[in-house]
This record gives structure tokens, C-alpha cells and sequence, in this order.
């Protein structure tokens, strides 16, 4: 099921039988000459419907804007602060759990993100603690490329130049369910440049394309539908264990 | 173009020939017995894809979620607080901003946004006012049923019964782009009850199905297309319109 | 009876009789070359007054500064912005609420300050409601001059020229209650242009002497009188119809 | 010459001759069986008003709301927090010093705004300490009652009981300047305990009638004409020593 | 006990015979040409874990970046800002108030933390005054100078030149803590000049070495010694006394 | 050099011949029965201050309490939220930075201090990537465990049992420098239970005694003085390399 195409009492309905939702959370940032803004958001969206194809499993609207100042200094990139990302998954985490969803799962797309998603899970959780009281729900983060398998068949598909932004992988997700919307580019040099990651400006003058060590020519649609089916999969197999991990009294 | 679809490159191109962006803005929430929870940030993404289709304007991605404190008490409802959606909505215009977009246009779908949008931007305004500065960027705010002509057409289908939440109007929209989501339900009474808006315990309580003086059942996707065509064609004009004000120096 | 005037046993003894309270709110901003700084705020404390001389209501102490940050580039000039308005009105309704004030109306003097109000009560609203518990207290936002009969009378007063800032009639109020302090000016031109409003020095640059659409020459203290005790009936009706109005269990 | 008395054009010109502005700032809170709520933001407004009516100083309007959150058992106590005290204060500072004000003196009627005034002015010259420039501006906080001269006359006048809270000093100033909302009450004991201040419930419990160490029944409206008239000359002498003191380059 | 250096059992016990734990706070900032810049939190670190030696008192650990927002034209300091401040220390006395710890005696090292202390301890206090329970806590601010007796001994050993930053009393603690870390140099002129304390450049221009009012280089291990012994024993008795302090019901 | 055994003109001098400067940064929190509370913050500061003696590098005073919501429910933890922590570790990092320092390396010990330590870094680097401009300064973040040449150590010293919270590791380095604090305990079972880590009650529900994975029987001084060591000089390397690492233009 898809939150935003149900009714609130077929949620209601839902909650009778099960207690766990996926969050798709990404972010809106450049990728490279022909990564598409959205990848990171789009992505776990992608693979989050595809999985409810074939589960009965509930998805939420996707948090699509993420922690991305790194990615400030190019043109299309949009980005919380992370005292903002943590406010609003915050308010996201307490609505749901105030309905009665005792597991939350959020299917991240964007490494960036990890300590903010991180740093928001404390801090719904702190309320708890310091008032000494149980939470009555479990977070729980997944990176989609770290769902079971998926690292193992990006490798695969994607021996040398996978990187860590702009991804053959993610550019394969997106050219396979966008497929209008596949873009080509030199890329100069093929596999980009690695190194930290620091604010913006200092990030375009290292990674001057916006990739960072990859080399997206190496995308096909066709290994994207590959990484989608197999994450969806490994999705509803994650979010079966979740429902099941069992909660100390 | 969309700007989720499109590379930072295309995005630095259109920055050339337009300084204008059109950002969805909505909320997911409660809309009675058969309309979608996703249907206040819906409405606003279909019509600007709907325009963008025969116009060169950009789209970014839709802010999904919003204000809507008031629907907690119905499952599926994911609310921000005011004080976090001016934190979040502020990051995305100083984002935008950043880029140099200079007319900044918030397409809203829910009602119960419009204070913390207008909130918001005087939020980021009073950064260039205590500072003295200009701010180099215009935002307004639209929302789609205002656009014009929108609320002629919507009396003219729903003489009685439009109501203010979960409207036929609203409905028919998302019927018309989502049918295979279209729901039915029994509406007792036909048509809802009326009155202010508190907290989501008192709402509830006063809205037992959700809805607001309306009676969706007069919703028809058909309608719903026309809606979405002349809206979509109005909120080009506004665009332009925008995007030719004059500014003082 | 005025609260600041009052001794916390009279306070406890008017909560044995009454719940309801009326908090004058306004902003303390230019108001063209002849208006008043304290106009916005003043002009609610006046009738809210004047209405108590004959009601056994209750008048809490006005909250003078309010949200104005595009008058900034006028000097005298005070604001909050949004996000500390939201915080301070809140601690005010926290601080009502809890001495068992069931009924706060709000009257406002200044247009600016309507978002952020309607954000201020989402936000403490939006406390109950996360929590899902009752919040105990209505809130109510009302305008002085949306007060009933006052538009009528306004428009009687001044069918050209009443404009939205620095109109006639604010300062016709002022005007009668401190004559003292009236003030002439040539205007040039007689009615004030009109526009959208964004940040100071855009505002300064549209509006150059403040006003905005309004011809303040037709204020007279007589039509001022008029107007005030127009409105103190109309506070003391809208104050006994919120306290009567039904909430649902 | 009052700010919100005055238009936009008259602070102009005021600013040409004087770049010093006198804000009353208090506390709306119980004081004692007799003492009138808004005792402690009255005080400094009466004194701050009678002072201007023979000097050519400018007079802002009362930051009326302080922090009493140890008062908040008593019924008609509005009290910011600290924080939100913080951020308040700040707006309007920033707003003043925006305009070219650069002594900014506050004569303050409530002992417990004391420390929140003192962050408060270290949060917004942290922004100039941070950003390593000059502020451009000085802030100052005077008590009324520590202004010179005035102590001595209060224990003169009060030799016994005086106290901290619901001074008879105080009381004498509301009586004088509202001689028709003059209480009286049977006070036991006639001085009231006195000891250490922390939350509302145990402030209550330890002060049960409100009053810290006093015997407000001294107060006469005679009294408080004597206090008044002291204050606001020694107000008028430390706005010159301040508007002269010298700055280092 | 020292809290750093046992484990959560250890605590636990403590618990059992005592609910009072002292909290040594300070401030890094300059102290002229000789003072160290840990000065302000090492001297009632200093001060506790004497005191810890030969009673049975529980030491937190030392809360060592203060408020010292005016220092920071000089290398070397780190500042919380007032806001920073209070939200830190209120999760500190959040945590200590969840274990259980019922008396919470700060002692302070630095003038300039006061304001944000007191402000620290209004802002924990108001979430029960505005929730209307009892705290459950007391929190008592000492700074070690005034702590009983030993301010009369400075005086004594610093009769002049005694100042109120960077004082010989300060650094003699200092000195005799850390022998090997003495500085030496010349101060001109002896007794540094007094004045307001504004933001940090202001600062530097009207104390160019830091001092202020202060002669430093009558500091000796050996007074220092006698004051940190003499503060030890006055630390012991405030405990015991705040311990017993009776709380009204 | 120790920073706060220094004077301001000694810094002064230091950031002449180096910008760089290592902040040990830890958490104070239970470390199962026999691990002292102040282990995380004590072993990056014992490190650091060996490090110090055979190198010229300049240490900061320890950040010495961190983000430790979940270990809230054992007496003696003390924890920051993590929308705290990153408030105050932007003000360190502000303060840092606005003497000079162009490297500032954090020191950590404390693995739930990685995300709040990683957001931190990005509010601070997002200020000057929303303003597009070069921040200036470059922030790193090393776990003491993660040194080169620290893992396989531990790992050779403590085979199996080492475990993830009170790990051996850890536990020696705190009994090598304060040998007086070692404690003993039965530990049942010898290595404790892994698992998810959330709220403070579920986490001490599902770890008794608070270790996690761990079985610090094993650790004595002499392992921890060999860990502290090689630590010490992997840290100097790492200042070293992190000093001379190139910046892009």
C-alpha cells in the first residue's frame, strides 16, 4: 500500500495487522553531468514501490530533501541544515508513532543523510529517555545499497568506478524507471576524483563535475531493474525481520 | 522540465533564460472516507506537471509535507509544527535563492498552510530586512483553487457541497490522475458539519469522518480533468505574470 | 477589569465567573508620515478598554511588538520575527491556559500579524495534539476592524482611500483616544500606491512614505470615536458568543 | 518624546540629535495580596514617562512580559521563558540598533529579568564577538530602584520590610500613578517570609500570599510620588552620563 | 568521589545516602598576559576535588566552556553563546534530576557564566511551572569567591589590584595546582583599567591585555593554597547546608 | 601544549608556526560494572595528553559530555540531545575558528558521538556553503580506536569478548592511567549480549548490566598503556598528515 493513495481508515484497517511502515528518505542534489537531481530521493522510492507490488507492506510519502550542503555550489541542489532535518524527521516520526506504527523503517538513499538520520533517531528517542519512559517504537535505518545482496551485484556489475557519488548503480536505478530521461556526457576524467568531503564551494573545486570517484557510463537500464528487483526483495525480506526482531520487556 | 528529471547542468542552462521556479507545496493528511491522505500535496504536483508539459517553466520537487496538526487524531496523517516547517521551507528558499532564482512561486494544495508559508516567508525576508540588505528574490504564494478562474469552474460543478476539506473538487482531481485509487464510501450526513479548527482531539471529535462542510461524492474524474486543465493553464499566466513584475530599484 | 491592574486573588475570583480573556495584540511599526508608531497596537488596547468600561470582561496586558519586519527600513520600527513571535505568544497562551483561562481571543490591530498568530496557535495546538490529549483552551483570532458593522462603518467613513496601511481609520482611533498627539502632513500622493510586500527596503522602495493605498487626511478624531465604540460593542458580543459557543465532548 | 506617540519622520529627525533610547522592560505577575499585576512593568513605564516630560529623551514602548516563571502558580502571572525571553529581547535590539540607536538603555522593574536581560545582551553581542567586528551599539541595564538616590529613599521611607517582592517601594509607585486601583488587604504575617526562589509550585508553597519579606502596607500614594519624581531625574542624569560615555577606538 | 572515576553502581549506592551533587563550572578564556586560559574552570575543579578528599561528596564533571562571549578577540578562548549555554546545562541538570539527584550545587569559577546560569536554571524550572508539578530539584549557583570566608582572605592577601578578571586570587589557585604551568611578565600598568564589558573587540580595545582592574602578579602558590583549602571546607559546609535545607511541601 | 594550561599570547604564537589543534571529545555514561563513567571522555584525553608530551601540537580542553540518550537509565550518565551537541560544538568550532585554527581535528571516544559530531560538522560548514563562501577551515573526525595500528592492537590484545560498549580496550586505558579507580566484578555472562541500540529503558532492558558485547575482565594497565602509546603517536602522525593535507584553490 502507498500512504498517499490510501484512506485513513484503510490506515486504520492496516495497523490492525501490521505495526511497520517504510519511509523512503533521500535527498535533492546534483549528480554529476547526467545524474538526475533527484536520484538519491527517487531511488528509494523506486525500489520501496516496487517491493509493495508484492508485500503487503505500507509505504510513506518519500522524505525527498536531505542533508546536502556539500552539494550547495551547484545549480539545482536543495538542502535542510541538519538542525532542520532533524526538526521535521522528528515531527515525521512522532505522527507516525502516534498512530500506532511501532516500526519504522526508512529506506535511505543518500550517504549524507546517515548522521542526520542518526542524530533525529536520539532525539526522538532522548525524549523518552530522559522522561524514563519506554518509546514504544523502534528506527531503523536501511541504505538501500546496503540491503542484502545489493552491494554484492553492484560490485559485480560495476567492478572498478562505482565511487561514492553519482554512482553507476543509482544512475542505473533511475535510467531504468525514467528511461526518457537518460542523459550522456563526457566524462572527463571517466572515473572522477576522490577525497573528504567538506562545505560547498570547497566541494566543487575538488569534485569540479560533481562526481565523486565514479564513472556513471557504466549505467544501463537494464542493471538498474537488476539492483531494483533484488533490493526490492531484500527490502520486504528487511522489513519482515524488523516486524519480528523481538523487544526486550 | 522537472527539476527532479533534469542534471545541474540543465539547471545552470535554464538559470539563463529564467530566474523563475514553481515548488508544489502540500500536506498529507486526512480527507474523509474516501479521499487520499496524499491528496492536498497531490493536487498541487499534478497540476504543475500538468503545466509543465506545454511550457518551459521548472518544477522542483514537492514539499509534501505540512501543517496539519489538526488531522492528527486520523491514521496516516504526517504533520510538521509551524516552528519546523519555517525551518524546512526556509532552507528550501534559501537554497533556491542561492542558485539565483529570483521569483519563487509556492503552488499550495492544503489550507492549513498558508499561515506557516506566509510565516516562513517573513521569516527569511526579516534576514535581509534586520540586515539592511535587498533580498534579491520575490515569493508568492498560489493556491490552486485561487488560481484564476479555478474556483468559478469548482461552483459551477459543485454548487453545494464543496465545503473546505476533502472537497469534491480536490477529490476529482486525484481521481482523475490516480483512478485506480478512486475510493466509495456512505456519506452521513451528505454533507458535512462546518466550524473552527483546533486541535486534532477537538477535531475529530467535532469532523467524525474528516470531512468539512463538503460532499465528495460529486467528485467524477472528468471533472477532475477539467479542473487540472484550466488550472494548470492559470498557474502558467501567473508564472509569466510573475516573472514580468516590475521591482523597485 | 485590567489585568495589570488587577491582583492575582481578583484573577482567581473572575476565573470562578468567567474563563474568557481578550489579549489586545499589535505591532509597533511606521504608519506613513502622520500615523503612529504604537498605531497597530493601540488601536486594540483602546477598544478592548473601552469595551471593559462597560462588561465585566477581562483585558490582559497588550502585546505591543509584533511582526513587522518589512517596515524595518522605516526608523522606530520594532519587530519580532515570525519565529520568535511564535515563541513568545506561546508562552503568553501557556501561561493563560494554565491559570485555567478556557477562552483566549486574540484582538488584533495589525494585518502582518495574522499568519503569524494563526501559526503561534497551530504550534501550541500542536502539543495536545501529538500527544493526543485535549488541549482545554479555544483560541480565537479576531481583527478589530473585521469586528461586525466596523468594515461597514469604515467604508461609510471613507469610500476612497481607506487602503491597507496607514488607513483613515487606525488613524481616526488614535486620534481620538491621544489628540494631543495628532500629527499633519502633505501627502503626495493623496492615496498611497498599493503592491505586494516583501522585505524593508523593497517595501521603502514601493511605498516610499509608508503608506500603502490608504489617504489618511480623512481621519478625524470624531470619526475615530465612532469607530471605537463601535467595536468595544461589537468585542463584548464576539467575547459572549465565544464563551457560549459549544465545544464537542 | 514617546516612539509610539511619535510618526517614522520624527524619530528620523530625533536620531540626528540623539542616538540613546530608554526601554521600560518588566513582568506581569502577582504581587501579593495588594500589589497590582502589572506592578513591575508599570514602574519603570511611569518612571521612564514622567521623565520624558522634562527632558528631550526618547521613551520605546514597555517590553511588558518578563520572565516569572516562579510566579506561574499565582493566577494572572504571564511569563516568557528564558529562552524565549532571549530571542524577544534580541528582535528588539536588533530592530533599534538597525535603525542607528547606539546606546540602548533598559530601566528594567523586575529583579528575577535580571539575569535573562544579561544573556540576552551577550547573545546578541556574541553575534558581533563571533563574526569578529564591532557592535556599533551598547546596551545597559539599569533596576529603577538602584537608580542613584532611589534606594536610600526607600529605606528611608521603609526602614522594615521592604523585602524583594511586593515592596512596599513598589506598590507606593502603582498607588500614585493608579490611585483608583489602590487594594488593601489584611497582611499575615505583616512582613512575609523570605528564601530561596525556584519553581512555581514551591514558590507558592514557601510564599504563600505571594509577598518575599515585605510589608506592603506602608505604601502610600504620597510615597510613591517621592520615589517617581527621584527616578526619573536620576534617569534623565545616567541617559547623559551613558549617551557620553566614551568608547574605545 | 569524584562521578568520572566510578561506575554506575557506584552511583547507585551514593544515591542511597545522598541526593546532592556539586558541579564544578567554569569557562577556557584569556586571563591576561600570565593567567592560564583554563583559569575560570580550573580553579573550582580545583576547589571540588579538594573538597572531595575529605568529605563524602559526590564531584560531577567539570561543565568547562562557559559564556565568555567578550574574550574572544583574544586566542585561546572558546565561547558558548547564552542560548548554547542554557540548553546545555538544562540536558546536564535533566540528566543529574533523572538519576535522582534532588540538590544540584554549581560551583562557578566565572563572573560571566552567572547571567546564563541563572537563565539556565529559570529555563529547567519553567517546564514545571508551566506544567504546574513541583520540580522534584534544587538547584543552587555558588561562586567560589563568595563562598563564606573566602573573599575576606583575598582581600586580605590582595588588599589593591584585586580587580575582578584575571585576579591574583584566581591565578594564585591556578598557580598552585599547576606549578610548572606559572607565567611570568610585565605588567604596564600594574592594576589594569576598569570599565563596561560590551562584545569581544570592544573589549580588547579598553582591556588591550585582558585584565581587568587587576594586578596579577601578587599571586603566589602559596596564598593560593590557602585559599583553595579555605574554599574546600566552606564547599563541604554549603553542601551539608544546602542538604539539609528544609522544602516547604 | 595544553590549551588551558596556556595564555592567550602563547596561542598567539602558537597559531604563528601551526593552525592546527586536536579536540579530545567523549561522553560521560555508564560503562557496565566496572568501567569508570568517565571513560569515553578520559581515553581521547589521556591519548591527546601523551600525544602532547613528545610533539609540539596544541590540545583543547576535553568536550567531556556527549550524546548518550541511551545509557540515560544508569545512575551517573549525564547526555547532551544531539540538537544540543551540535549547538555547542558549533560554538567550539566558531571559537576555534575564528582565532586561526584552519585544522581542527576531534579526538573521539565515543562511537554515539559519530553522527552528532558528523551533523555538527555540516551545520558549521552549511553557514558558509548557504552564504557561498569558503569556510576557511577544515574539521576531522578520528575515533581514538580507528588510529592507525589501534584496532589490530586491540584486536591481537583482546582476540574475542572485545565487544562494542565498556570493551577492554577501553576499560585498560582508563586502569593504566588511573591504576587507584580499578574496579573488579563478576561478570555474568563473561561477554554480554549484542544488539540494537535505542531508548534509554529498551537498552538497559536488553543489556542488564550495561556492556554490550563485551567482556572487560580482560583489560589490565599494561594493555592500556601499550594502546595509549601507539595511539599517542598514530594521533601525531594523523595531525601531521591532516596539517599538510593540500586544499583545492
Amino acid at each position: 500500500m502507498l500512504l498517499h493513495l490510501s484512506t485513513w481508515s484503510e490506515i486504520e484497517q492496516f495497523l490492525e495487522r501490521s505495526r511497520t511502515i517504510v519511509v523512503p528518505i533521500g535527498s535533492n542534489e546534483q549528480h554529476g553531468p547526467t545524474g538526475l537531481l533527484g536520484t538519491d530521493w527517487l531511488c528509494p522510492e523506486i525500489i520501496a514501490h516496487q517491493a509493495e507490488k508484492s508485500a503487503d507492506i505500507l509505504v510513506a510519502p518519500t522524505f525527498n530533501i536531505g542533508m546536502a550542503q556539500h552539494h550547495l555550489a551547484f545549480p539545482g541542489t536543495i538542502s535542510l541544515r541538519p538542525s532542520t532535518f532533524i526538526a521535521a524527521l522528528g515531527d515525521w516520526i512522532r505522527s507516525l508513532a502516534g498512530h500506532g506504527f511501532e516500526r519504522i523503517l526508512f529506506l535511505n538513499g543518500h550517504g549524507g543523510n546517515i548522521a542526520s538520520i542518526e542524530a533525529a533517531f536520539a532525539e526522538v528517542y532522548a525524549e523518552a529517555s530522559f522522561a524514563k519512559r519506554r518509546a514504544g517504537y523502534a528506527l531503523k535505518l536501511n541504505n538501500w545499497w546496503d540491503l542484502p545482496g545489493v552491494v554484492e551485484l553492484a560490485r559485480e556489475q560495476f567492478p572498478t568506478g562505482h565511487g561514492s557519488h553519482a554512482t553507476p548503480a543509482e544512475i542505473a536505478v533511475t535510467e531504468w524507471a525514467f528511461p526518457s530521461a537518460r542523459k550522456s556526457a563526457d566524462y572527463a576524467p571517466p572515473i572522477a576524483p576522490s577525497g573528504p568531503i567538506r562545505e560547498a564551494l570547497e566541494f566543487r573545486a575538488r569534485f569540479p563535475d560533481g562526481r565523486v570517484g565514479s564513472n556513471p557510463r557504466q549505467a544501463t537500464p537494464e542493471k538498474g531493474e537488476a539492483l531494483v528487483m533484488l533490493a526490492a526483495q531484500s527490502l520486504i525480506k528487511e522489513l519482515d525481520a524488523f516486524t519480528h526482531e523481538p523487544v526486550p520487556a
